[in-house]
């Protein structure tokens, strides 16, 4: 049996990037199933991607190849690595991008680092998804045993990454934009519990601001639990708080964007 | 035999939604196949996703699970709903999108509205697609019944919806821009039957206005029968009229858009 | 056993006329795994697409079927070709764009002319992917032969192309742009044997001009060889010269497109 792969990048969606990558994974690999959970994360998006990457990790299949690769330091000294967790596999640059998919994954078991010499052409210095990652990937879920893709190495010398939290103020939280998604809805890197923290938590009506620009915000679960147009505040389908206005477009609203910083605070 | 699913949302490309609704897949029914038809339907779109199903529907496999989803009420009262009609199955929110699709799929049978406890995990307020539908179109694909996965409701309590037609005049047809495809070609809400009706049929000079513009317009059925530059009418690969022009950009020679009104008349 | 579809158009990723193809690809080789090269390829540029199209194939699998449209002459009397090579097959319209693919399969062996009857429902004039490419990609992958697709014709009649080339002058090298990517990297159409000629291969530091922009360029094999924002000429993974800028955009920073000239010399 093969294992599914499931395909993270931030090579984006025009040019053939992504297709060659499948190309070298039907050569190693001709019955896996290979799943795109998205190739949109923003370019040397190091952080994005790995959020992306541990949300997903909690809705698929188990004993899956996440193959994941957002790497601006192709070609330099960086390691590629192949991670044993309880439900699958990881492969990709170890310079953090994979590390907060363990949780979700069922926590960590060996490391690998990659060998450089798993396809019969020679290895370009700036392809490594081609040419090293996507190959990793294929010929395990086809079978290889880890020992056969790399070398041991000691999971404590992996590369980490802080992930974004928020500032939890008396009655304002403060948090980073996370995604504006093509709706409009600006996920925050703050959870419902940050807002129990500040204080937050019983109010149904808050307000919202985003550099100049303020707005009514009320709680709720889902965009139509306010009037069209209005802001709602709801915890999204990754348990993350989200702001949305039923019908139209908060982040043109708010002109909010990746990256920004908002404060939602007890004064409407 | 897992059943194919043929999969349809506004979802955009952008962003991992249409992934994880494929991770989620992939868990419930790990040998499906999956095809993305489109998900570029422009957001709560419902009408234009309607149309882009029935088309799509003509052309698939048979036996298949149609997946679609355009969903502004999610996490309102709205039904999630499993049609079985002759040449497949419809899983998708009860709001008219399904329905203009049954006839392709020759005509209606039993209709079902979806259980929400389909998932192991929590189901979201604001994405039924990877939580509700998704789930319920890969656990049909790989051999549930249509009793395991909802209750049989009368189908004739389904939402529908109006589909745009043309306005037909002496010497003129009044049509819907349905879309603009990236070479600039302008489908029309609008059949050579309509073309017949307003006594335009046997026309080989007509002339188009859209909005303040106009441009002499030929009968063709491909592009390469105008000169290059040249408008022409034809019948696209869809059955319906669209006005080309050959080697260029009709969208961009007329100022057109989706949902621009386009005045066909007799006089160049 | 099925054959793998590599599948290349300039269809565009909005709209579903790559999923049409899809479709009808599941309708008539159920179990055959597709792969998507490209979709992006400049409308109706069959140059870059036959480009994309013979790089892609020297990495896919062996005995692949390689489907690609990019026909600006569809529904006129150009013909629509099924190509035999010793690493597998070709399917598209006869101008041009299946040939420079030929030397990375392995060389050519037999041309056929494609019926137009392989489908069902009436071929429409301007969608010949979705009823005539697609279905005899499909129908191969699946095990028909050659001889029911279409008819023997002589391999010296197909359509060629040039491929753009680079001009070489003494200390300098002029070539096109061929490709933007999302990180900026210029693709230019010249390998390191064209530097050489221009006697300008053992330089470590070159300049590099696109229209009035000029900036100093260093050679490298990687982005980080070179501070963040300097420019670096490099080998890219296609085995062509690029230009690239670390951890900076060098489209943006030098203003270049598609198609616009770039001169490497050796003055910095």
């Amino acid at each position: 049996m093969t294992r599914p792969i499931l395909f993270l990048t931030d090579y984006g969606l025009e040019g053939e990037y992504v297709g060659l990558c499948h190309a070298v994974i039907a050569r190693f690999a001709p019955d896996a199933r290979v799943i795109d959970v998205t190739h949109t994360v923003p370019r040397h998006g190091i952080r994005a991607g790995a959020i992306a990457l541990a949300s997903a990790a909690r809705y698929g299949p188990d004993g899956a190849v996440w193959l994941a690769v957002v790497d601006p330091g192709v070609g330099t000294a960086r390691r590629g690595v192949l991670l044993e967790a309880s439900r699958g596999w990881l492969v990709g640059p170890d310079n953090g991008l994979l590390w907060p998919a363990e949780e979700p994954l069922g926590g960590i078991g060996r490391a690998f680092e990659l060998r450089q010499d798993l396809v019969p052409w020679r290895v370009s210095r700036t392809f490594h998804g081609r040419d090293i990652f996507a190959p990793a990937a294929a010929l395990l879920s086809a079978g290889s045993i880890a020992e056969d893709l790399g070398t041991e190495i000691e999971p404590s010398t992996l590369a980490r990454i802080d992930l974004p939290g928020p500032a939890v103020r008396v009655d304002a939280l403060v948090a980073e934009v996370l995604d504006v998604d093509r709706f409009g809805n600006l996920r925050l890197a703050a959870t419902a519990d940050d807002l129990d923290a500040a204080g937050l938590a019983g109010r149904a009506d808050l307000g919202v601001r985003v550099g100049e620009r303020t707005a009514r915000l009320r709680r709720g679960e889902t965009f139509a639990d306010v009037p069209n147009g209005e802001y709602v505040l709801l915890v999204d389908s990754s348990g993350r708080l989200a702001i949305a206005r039923n019908a139209e477009d908060a982040g043109d609203g708010l002109a909010a964007a990746v990256g920004d910083a908002v404060v939602v605070s007890g004064e409407e």
